[in-house]
């Protein structure tokens, strides 16, 4: 949960006077999303989610996000379109900071994922991928992915204090040392969410009705994107593998892109990779919260644990597929 | 800020079933009110708001919170109704809590007061006040009024280890004293809100649209809720008071309901009372903060200081009436 900024009346008013949406009937903080500030307005036109992107949204990649929202919204994935203002600008400003209004997209996130939201979720990745990957421009690298996590298990390392038993943290070291010396050089690669957990999911009626969140969004191995689905929906709250909701999630994906010989061989590795970028982050955020913040650390073992089962995975069999 | 507890999705159904509402399309926790939980919901039949009631507000005085709401807002006080269910009940129960579902209300509160903003204040306190009085029939006494004073400052001075300066602790404890043996023994009384702080007031196209959070609502002196409304209302930021936002506050009100001499005698007492209250329950949160708590305490030498300052009015004048 997450709301940093508050926004003034005159604020919100001078904003609105630069689209075509009405005046501003309210403006409500709500609950969602880590990174940003984020409200429910409701204008003379409806309803929308107005964001204000706090410092850990890195302001030049926001073309690049804002950008791939309209790209997947016009060519018929479920994202939330960010609205344009008179100017023909998405991004805007207030208080300070970046800002966007962007559509208000019905829908329910599950607390308790079953086997079926599994294949639900393969078959949208699979149809963000292909969808965002045909005619759209920009690009941004994955700053979250391997040449990071040795500088980021240092800045770990540093401010550590004893929390974590020794051992966690030279398995830690040796895994990426083993990451870096094993991971692909290439594989089929486009556009990928990055972070595609069960927050960032609608759903209603038993279909997706939004994917949203795309603020780690970059281009990197689609197979990494499943890589990180598998590591964020397939294991229980007791750290055991669902290999029903794997074989669900991957017969999903597959049944609207392929995923090639290559890409599945590469899969254990992958998920150790998305296990060791998960747990890294969190590992950094558990050692340097903020004393009275508002969002509570998540527990960084969750992901040691996960990565110590895919390092027992010899092929992608242990997910469910033959 | 506040959501305190997650609602599975069967949970929620299953209170929708109760309801004439269609399904629920849309359930965001929303930044709003410090004692319960939260929601915006969104259903086939519109927006609401979903509110748990979490254990600082005690489930016996529902009947009396939602009552009252009703009865405001089918006599013509801007109030959210609570729905009724198809059982013709309007508190119901989800995940373990009492909870209810209450018209939504467009409308922004204001984070910055303007003198006319006390001039309606005034005005629908006195409304309030008249409406409130008439024809509704179930009463809850003041659990934070004279009587409680004492053993809260004791529970304080328990909790205390030196964060504030003694001097500070013993002019409290005189005060209270003071307030003991000067309190009015009968004044016009009946329903007040005493907690209509600029958060719990909507605005819209220069009216108020909204009054909510009805969770500290009793039966009192009237002239109390205008002590507790000059001060949450008529202070700058630096401490100041602003007369002409009291005058305008006490213009609009009188311009409703007449005040008497005899509450207007009593008005600098009651605004010393008033003061002790918030100043007293923010105290004890203060030094009985939750570490890792969503809500941050807010200062409780804000009060203090509100209570110098009516400490020295001799006369009503002070607050811009002659």
């Amino acid at each position: 949960m997450a709301v940093y900024t508050e926004i003034s009346d005159e604020e919100l008013d001078a904003l609105l006077d630069q689209y075509d949406l009405g005046q501003a009937l309210s403006c409500k903080g709500i609950a969602e999303g880590v990174e940003n500030s984020n409200f429910l307005l409701h204008t003379d036109a409806g309803y929308y989610i107005l964001t204000l992107y706090e410092k850990r949204v890195s302001k030049p990649d926001l073309p690049f996000f804002l950008g791939l929202m309209e790209h997947l919204a016009t060519h018929g994935f479920i994202s939330p379109t960010p609205i344009t203002a008179a100017d023909g600008e998405t991004l805007k400003e207030v208080a300070g900071r970046p800002a966007a209004i962007i559509e208000f997209l019905d829908g329910r996130s599950v607390k308790r994922v079953y086997p079926q939201h599994c294949a639900l979720l393969g078959e949208t990745l699979a149809q963000l991928h292909t969808i965002g990957s045909n005619g759209f421009d920009l690009t941004r690298a994955n700053t979250l992915s391997l040449s990071s996590w040795r500088s980021l298990f240092e800045s770990c390392a540093a401010s550590h204090h004893g929390e974590l038993h020794p051992e966690v943290f030279s398995e830690i070291e040796s895994e990426i040392s083993y990451l870096e010396s094993h991971w692909p050089k290439k594989l089929p690669s486009g556009v990928i969410h990055a972070d595609l957990f069960p927050d960032n999911i609608f759903f209603l009626n038993d279909q997706v009705s939004g994917v949203i969140d795309y603020y780690f969004a970059c281009n990197d191995f689609f197979a990494y994107d499943v890589a990180i689905c598998l590591n964020a929906w397939c294991f229980e709250s007791d750290d055991s593998f669902n290999i029903t909701k794997a074989r669900k999630l991957l017969i999903g994906y597959r049944g609207i892109r392929d995923i090639s010989e290559e890409e599945l061989n590469f899969l254990p590795l992958l998920c150790r990779g998305a296990a060791i970028r998960f747990l890294l982050t969190r590992l950094y955020d558990w050692l340097n919260q903020i004393e009275g913040a508002l969002v509570k650390p998540k527990d960084p073992l969750e992901y040691f644990r996960k990565l110590q089962f895919h390092q027992a995975v010899k092929t992608v069999a242990s997910y469910g597929l033959d």
